[in-house]
């Protein structure tokens, strides 16, 4: 039997060679914290590598995500489908071991993690959902929900703003069975940290209401393990395990400096590692007893089969909480959902309410609200002006199984990150929501959510200079250009209540990642829409006027708060006898994925002749009126005035809108 | 003489009754520190208000920038040029008095705040530069630079993950000399701050090694004072000081609650508070006797005449230094800098090294640091990867007056909006520095170096997929557009050393505002360009290779590392016959602003041959290429792999340029 030490130092190895071949990497942190996952991993982490998504797995992040070998290495040490090409293929085209862990290349890497501070964030979302999942379905010692999450994070996590966030949060939230382990080296890129981080992180962490445990020798499995089992005593404590370690442990000349953390440490380097760690096995060797020892096959089936038990027995004394536990947890939406929502809409075309399209989500959120149980919302602190709350809002903290809103608090950042966790753990739906020109606090949260992605819902109201009174450094400009310009991130800037409901259902339905949805913080007016073009909506883009008699000669596009100036600038321009369309363009991104039969459709090539109007940077919309068109945008900074002002004031009028189309036809 | 209560109310009228005029606001903050304010600002706040530009006055930020009325109210009572008329056009078009502070609005105005968070760290910055300006000039008791800087702030302020990030350095870099004054009101926008903000903060900042007052009555004024006092006392700390309010004070039925923050009191109120304050008179109308005990000019003319005599001694003692002072405190570059620059840039273009661009900028830094004492660099814990350590760098913490380099740590945001702060101070140019990518981190603050403006440079190193196996976390695809789509905001993708070097003569002559420099990780080929064509640099896009014999039929327009393989492509093209030009495009913003003639003479309206080549979203060249034009962009985010396997893999090929050129023009 292979004794501890061996054992970690597979992991060392496995890193040490991996980085040094793809001549790239960070073999600090793997080296540094091999202890520490060994412990972990074979001691308490209860996971099956056959089934990586079995439901009640714990959850392990690695949030220092630049020492990825060290969860590549876990996972192939520990059975799961990662293969020795895959770790040597570390860091090189089409393979599963990117350079950072990426959750959409292998089903056990359990979020993507690179960008410092969000995996932390990412687990207290985890955390949170588990506790709230298990107030929701667990019954008389059927404890179907009950798993820990474990979370590894470095120095770089912890000097990040959004740690303070989400650590803050998750000490209010009591959320009892997050346990993070801060592989303390002493070291970041710039060298020693003293030099620029002098928290004392026990006080920090005590003051947020975790439990702090420090002076933990992170070479001592013993003291590891001992903290491990200190750390889940106390329920309502999320837990801080402070290990001292040694970056790049176990290299002769470079242990304990910076420059082990993330480069190759180099063929003499390496030699003299095995040496010092007592490994004689060749790069990429691992001894069958070693391989052995640390498979978790056998111990993670019998683990999934004891729940599978449990689960069978929970089926039979509570069969319809186990058939919405199985609906949420498989990411199925009620059967009627897509029809409830399309029949809620059609009521809206019909019945026409005239209010901010903010207003607008919040009614969306009444009518979809009720039928799934798995959304689970919230704010940064603008609940009453993002309109988050629905009637059946209930606070997560104080409402067990009945949570589904989070008071984010002024959180921004932390917020997001955490709504990714939600989304990754499974059995929700996050929406979360702050002011768009917030948006910016978390803006790379909201291009995980599309990385990872993690299907969270990003509400952003007070979308434009529209919102007023409280000046530039509240108006979105830019905000709407930068996020459509993100991959995977539909960004949805609705007219009226009707689009505002189809733009909903969209990103309801939509597993494949987030989307942003985008609300005015002033009354809309509502638009007449056949049966066909409030279908039409889900295109993205879309006819939303033509002229009755007359050729298209012009096309006016438009978005959001600004397609009721021009409609009524359309029906100034008809009245003249000028055949113009307007286009609504709720979505972008949607209405640039259809096949081309329909873009041409909306947009013929043949009619250049085309005016883009919106609220935000003009720049964005040349790639629908080319150099030819013109565009009614505002490329600078609003101002403090009543919204009624600043329209007029920035050029967003009926009468600029007419005399810029007449001028694109030559009248 | 009035008492001090009453003098308080003054601040307390003048804001319910300039929200109530505005229809909007935020009356719940000024009234509940109107006592605080009126406290520091009477006894204690070293100012004068005939010339808010005094270099050595205290510095008072108002980091709750909602509780804008309170600092307008303090302008307008202590003597500033903030007439009632003001007061009484309190959130209208063209007043100076904005929903927020605007610093572009009132020379009175530090900083620009309201985005939350961000005004602390700004204090931060101006802290820190008085810290090194003051070791750096004063002499044997002649203290030239020797000022408090104030900072008020909220819950939401401390919620924020920066707040994190700026008190954790402020505390490493011992900034004795700024008071944070904080409104413990209990009261958030979505009520009772207990439900979601639970910190021990007292813990929280002795972790940070700050001096934390607690328990101060922030409605008695002796208490306020005494906490001031202290607050002075340690030089090498920080100091919080907790001050328990009511939010609101003296509104009858909405003190205390969330109803009293962010909407007009109403009339009833209103007039409940005018009892319950006892404040009898109209709105809008103060005693005289009331302005009489505000007034601050005479203690501020004595302040700064005693300051202007102690400056006569210091400069007839050091003559020198006291013109380095005034030049740098006056924002004047040295005399020969613009010509050294050149010359710089003439040399690099004869010489023509081949390094990355983030390498090229080290080298600027080289040349032009030695002429800059003002200039203050640092980077977010990646130093030896942005390459912004030079020869002359010495870190503030230890090198006294030598100081210009800061160790952020891994603290993106409160970087960038620390470096605004140092800016607003006066006395330096700052540059920061992170990964591209991580621009997000720091958007807002980015946004605010436009907005305010403060002239802040960021660097951004590793631009692209060019940046190899940390992959697509680390990979920068939308930055591009999404930064230059920020008004105010130059960004520069330089293709060359000699690009570079002007890209950074443009930064550090631009004081309107921040630049924005981006730079590769990788080597860049140096491009030929005549004196001309190297003076065109500084137009943002220009002529970079033109058909010798043939008529342009085609242009190829591209930036940084995208350039070398576009010139490459134009030989290929050129030597099938074909005329074509090249534009480089480092700075397409100060492209933009050149005259119509310009921007004809490089892109032509009758060429519409047009393929645009960067290594970032595609829709953003469309404005250059418009409809008809092609641009090889990448619109999907990148993959872990060595950058030479990643270009031809995204389609940014020699080969894939010639072709789509080709396609152009129907070859």
């Amino acid at each position: 039997m292979p004794n501890r030490r061996d054992l970690a130092n597979a992991i060392r190895a496995l890193s040490m060679d991996a980085v040094e071949a793809a001549k790239s990497g960070h073999p600090g942190a793997p080296m540094g914290m091999a202890d520490i996952a060994e412990v972990l991993w074979n001691d308490f982490l209860r996971h099956n590598p056959a089934n990586p998504r079995w439901v009640n797995r714990d959850r392990f992040v690695l949030s220092n995500g630049h020492g990825s070998m060290l969860l590549y290495s876990l996972l192939h040490l520990s059975g799961y489908d990662m293969p020795i090409e895959q770790i040597k293929a570390f860091r090189q085209l089409h393979s599963k071991t990117a350079g950072h862990p990426e959750a959409h290349e292998h089903p056990a890497i359990e979020t993507t993690t690179g960008p410092l501070g969000q995996g932390l964030a990412n687990a207290v979302g985890m955390a949170l959902a588990e506790k709230v999942l298990a107030a929701r379905f667990n019954r008389d010692g059927l404890n179907i929900v009950d798993h820990n999450t474990y979370v590894f994070l470095g120095d770089g996590c912890l000097m990040e703003g959004i740690s303070h966030e989400v650590c803050s949060l998750a000490g209010t939230l009591k959320l009892g069975k997050l346990i993070a382990l801060y592989d303390d080296n002493g070291i970041s890129i710039d060298g020693n940290v003293r030099g620029w981080f002098t928290d004392d992180t026990r006080a920090r962490f005590e003051s947020y209401g975790w439990e702090v445990i420090t002076g933990v020798d992170g070479h001592n499995a013993e003291a590891i393990k001992a903290a491990i089992v200190s750390a889940a005593l106390d329920p309502d404590k999320p837990t801080l395990i402070c290990c001292r370690t040694t970056i790049g442990f176990g290299a002769p000349t470079k242990a304990g400096k910076e420059s082990a953390h993330g480069a190759p440490l180099g063929k003499d380097e390496i030699a003299g590692a095995r040496e010092a760690l007592g490994w004689p096995h060749a790069p990429f060797v691992v001894p069958d007893e070693i391989y052995e020892a640390w498979n978790a096959n056998a111990k993670g089936g019998r683990w999934e089969s004891e729940w599978n038990a449990l689960f069978a027995r929970y089926e039979q004394a509570h069969p319809e909480l186990a058939a919405e536990f199985k609906r949420r947890l498989a990411r199925e939406l009620p059967a009627d959902f897509g029809a409830n929502a399309l029949a809620y809409a059609h009521k809206l075309q019909a019945e026409g309410p005239v209010v901010a399209s903010r207003k607008a989500s919040q009614m969306a959120l009444e009518a979809f609200g009720p039928l799934l149980p798995e959304l689970i919302g919230g704010s940064a602190d603008l609940a009453h002006s993002n309109l988050t709350l629905w009637k059946g809002s209930k606070n997560v903290n104080t409402a067990g199984g009945e949570g589904n809103y989070v008071y984010y608090g002024v959180r921004e950042f932390g917020m997001s990150a955490i709504a990714n966790g939600l989304a990754l753990h499974g059995g929700f739906v996050p929406y979360d929501a702050t002011f768009l020109v917030f948006s910016d606090y978390a803006r790379n949260a909201v291009r995980m959510s599309a990385l990872i992605p993690a299907q969270a819902i990003h509400v952003y109201t007070h979308d434009s200079i529209g919102l007023g009174e409280d000046g530039p450094t509240h108006q979105p400009v830019e905000h709407l250009a930068a996020l459509r310009y993100i991959p995977n991130n539909p960004v949805w800037r609705p007219c009226d209540t009707v689009e505002t409901a189809m733009a909903w259902r969209h990103a309801i339905e939509r597993k494949a990642g987030p989307s942003c949805l985008v609300f005015s913080r002033q009354n809309l007016p509502h638009q007449l829409r056949t049966e066909q073009q409030l279908l039409d909506i889900e295109r993205g883009g879309y006819v939303l006027l033509d002229p009755l008699n007359a050729k298209v000669e012009l096309i006016l596009i438009a978005t959001g708060s600004e397609v009721g100036m021009t409609m009524d600038a359309a029906r100034v321009l008809d009245g003249e006898g000028i055949g113009v369309r307007v286009v609504s363009m709720p979505c972008t991104q949607i209405f640039d994925a259809q096949p081309i039969e329909w873009r041409e459709g909306v947009l013929p090539s043949w009619c250049r002749a085309r005016v883009a109007i919106e609220a935000g940077v003009s720049d964005f919309w040349r790639k629908y009126v080319g150099l030819d068109g013109h565009v009614i945008g505002i490329d600078r900074f609003g101002a403090s005035a009543p919204a009624e002002k600043l329209y007029p004031y920035f050029g967003f009028t009926v009468d600029k809108i007419v005399e810029a189309a007449r001028k694109q036809i030559g009248r």
